[in-house]
C-alpha cells in the first residue's frame, strides 16, 4: 500500500503538501491539491488511522473488563455499554479476565499505553491502590460503590437491595433464609453479607454457615444448590439467589424433584432477566442495560468524578 | 506526559539516542543509556503504543462483528473467540450491528484503516462483492460456508444438520413438521430452507407456509410461537427450533398451557446450550466454543484461505 511519501512522489509535491491536503489545511494551491487527490485516487492510499490517533491522542476505543464474556448478568451490562458506545461513536475492546489478576493488569496497561481512551471495569480483583495508580493515565469507571475513592462509578446499593428482599421474605413468615452468591469477595458481595448479618441480628435469627452457597453463577449451579438443600436435616425455607440464571436452574430442578415452590422453598432472584419473567420468578430488578449506558457516559466524560446510584426494585411473581 | 523530545532534553542526548535506548539498539554508550533510563524513570515516560503500531503495522486487535451482543448463540461463539484471542495475545473489538448494513461497513472500514488486524464476521448482511473488495485490506473470516468465495470460514453444514433432524422426526412418525428461524435471509438459513423443501419432497408432504416461524431469537419468541400454534386448526406435531433459547421458551409455555411434550408437540432445539441440558431438550449440538476458537486461528493466519467444516450431532433427550 502506498504511503505518504509515495503519494508525494506521484503528485510531484512535498510530503508536507500531502499532509496539508489530508488534513484540509487551507494553504495549498488548487493545482497541487488536485494532483494529490488524483495520486491518492490512483494509489488507493488509506489514511493511517494509527497515525491520526498519534496526533489527536484518541483511539475511540473503550476497554471493558469483565470476568466472563458469556454470562447473562454481564450480557445485559455489555448490551447497554455496546449500545451507548455505538451512539457516541466508540468501539469497545472486550477484555475477559476469568478473575485472573494479571489479565486485569494487562487491561490497565492498555490504558497506560494509550491503546484505549478509557477503561470500564465491570467486576474487579485489583486493589484500590493499583486502580488509583493507573487512574493517572486515563479514565477508569467501576460498577460498584466507589464513594470516597475518587473513581467514577455506576452502582446499586446492594445493602439496601438485599435488606429489602430479606424483609419481604420475613413478611411472608420466613425465618430460615439462605442465599446464593457468585463470589464472596468484592464490594457488592461484602455489602450483601452485611445486610444479611444485620437482618439476622434484627430478628434474632442464628447465622447458619451452610445456608450460604458460594460460586453460584450458572444454570447448573442452581441444580447443585437444590441437591445440597435436599441433604440437610434443617434446610432453609427461602433463598435469595443473586442471579436469575441460578434461580431458573433451581426452579427447573425443584420441578423435577417434586419440591413445591413457594410452599416448600421460596426463591427471590436478582436482575430480572427474561428467563425470570418467563418462569414467573420473583426477582429484584437491576436496570443493567441502563447502568451499562451510564458507564459509557461516565467513561467518556473523564473530567469529573461522579457516583451514580441506580435503584433496584422488587417484582412479585410466583416463587415467594 | 513527557514525550521523546522531553526525555532527550532531560538526558542531554539526541532524540535518536532516546529512540535507540527504547528499541534496545546496541550502538549506545552505557553512560548515555543510563542517562536516558534515569530521565524516563523521573518523567514516568510511557512508550506510545500507537507509535509502536505504526512501525510494526500491527494492532493486536481483532474486530468481531455480530448482530446482538446479548444472545446465547453469539455468547458461546464469543466465549471461544475471546479465549483463543487471549491465548494468542490479541484483544477483541466488539462491533454490534443489529443487522444494520452501515454498521457492518464501519467495521469493514476499521480493517481498511488498519485500526484492527483482522475481522471476524459472525453473521453478515453485506454482499459478497463488498466483502471481496474489503478483503484486499486485511483478513476477513466468516461463520458460514464460503467455499468457492476465496474467504476463510468456520461453518456447519446446515443442510445436512437440518436434514438429519427432520429424518429423526420422520422416524418417530411425524409428518406435520414446522420450523422456527432467526431470520430467513443469510447462507445458513438458505441451506436450512433447502433441506426442509427437499425433505418435504422426499416424503411427499405439502409445504405449509404457516408452519414456518420467522424472527425467533429469544425466550419470549418461543411463547409467541406456541400462541400461534394454539390458534391453528391443523397444527404441526413437531418443530425444529434453531435456537435452544426459543425451544426453552416453548417448553415453559407448553408447561403453563398444559400442552404435553412430546406427545402433543415434539421439539428439537439447536446449539446444545446449558438450558437445553437442564430442561432435557433434544437438540442438535453445534460446537460453538470450538468454532469461535477456530475463527481466531484463521483470522490470525491470514496467508491461506481455509474452509473448516465442523460437525453437528443429535443429542436425544425428552422433547421428541
Amino acid at each position: 500500500m502506498a504511503n505518504i511519501k509515495d503519494i508525494a512522489k506521484m503528485a510531484n509535491v512535498s510530503v508536507t503538501t500531502v499532509s496539508r491536503v489530508l488534513n484540509n489545511h487551507p494553504y495549498v494551491s488548487q493545482e497541487k491539491r488536485n494532483a494529490v487527490l488524483q495520486a491518492i485516487e490512483k494509489s488507493n492510499y488509506q489514511k493511517n488511522y494509527n497515525a491520526v490517533h498519534l496526533s489527536t491522542g484518541k483511539t475511540f476505543l473503550i476497554g471493558v473488563v469483565l470476568p466472563y464474556s458469556n454470562h447473562p448478568y454481564f450480557g445485559l451490562l455489555v448490551e447497554g455499554i455496546a449500545n451507548e458506545a455505538l451512539t457516541l461513536n466508540y468501539n469497545i475492546v472486550l477484555i475477559q479476565t476469568n478473575y485472573d489478576k494479571n489479565r486485569e493488569l494487562e487491561a490497565l496497561d492498555m490504558l497506560k499505553h494509550k491503546q484505549i481512551d478509557a477503561l470500564i471495569i465491570c467486576s474487579r480483583i485489583c486493589d484500590w491502590d493499583t486502580l488509583k495508580h493507573y487512574s493517572s493515565y486515563g479514565s477508569i469507571t467501576l460498577c460498584e460503590d466507589t464513594r470516597g475513592r475518587n473513581l467514577s462509578s455506576t452502582f446499586i446499593d446492594h445493602y439496601e437491595s438485599f435488606f429489602t428482599a430479606l424483609e419481604f421474605l420475613a413478611s411472608k413468615g420466613h425465618s430460615k433464609i439462605g442465599y446464593c452468591i457468585g463470589r464472596t469477595s468484592g464490594t457488592n458481595s461484602t455489602q450483601r453479607e452485611s445486610a444479611y448479618r444485620d437482618f439476622l441480628q434484627k430478628y434474632n435469627h442464628p447465622y447458619e454457615v451452610h445456608y450460604i452457597f458460594n460460586n453460584c453463577l450458572f444454570l447448573e449451579d442452581g441444580e447443585q444448590v437444590i441437591k445440597e438443600i435436599k441433604k440437610m436435616t434443617d434446610p432453609p425455607t427461602a433463598i435469595l439467589v443473586t442471579s436469575d440464571q441460578v434461580a431458573a436452574g433451581m426452579v427447573t430442578c425443584c420441578h423435577k424433584e417434586n419440591i413445591s415452590i413457594p410452599n416448600k422453598l421460596a426463591l427471590i432472584g436478582f436482575d430480572n432477566q427474561p428467563i425470570a419473567k418467563l418462569m414467573a420468578i420473583t426477582t429484584m430488578e437491576i436496570p443493567l442495560v441502563q447502568m451499562g449506558r451510564n458507564l459509557v457516559i461516565q467513561a467518556t466524560n473523564s473530567k469529573d468524578t461522579t457516583y451514580d446510584q441506580f435503584k433496584s426494585r422488587l417484582i412479585e411473581r410466583e416463587t415467594v
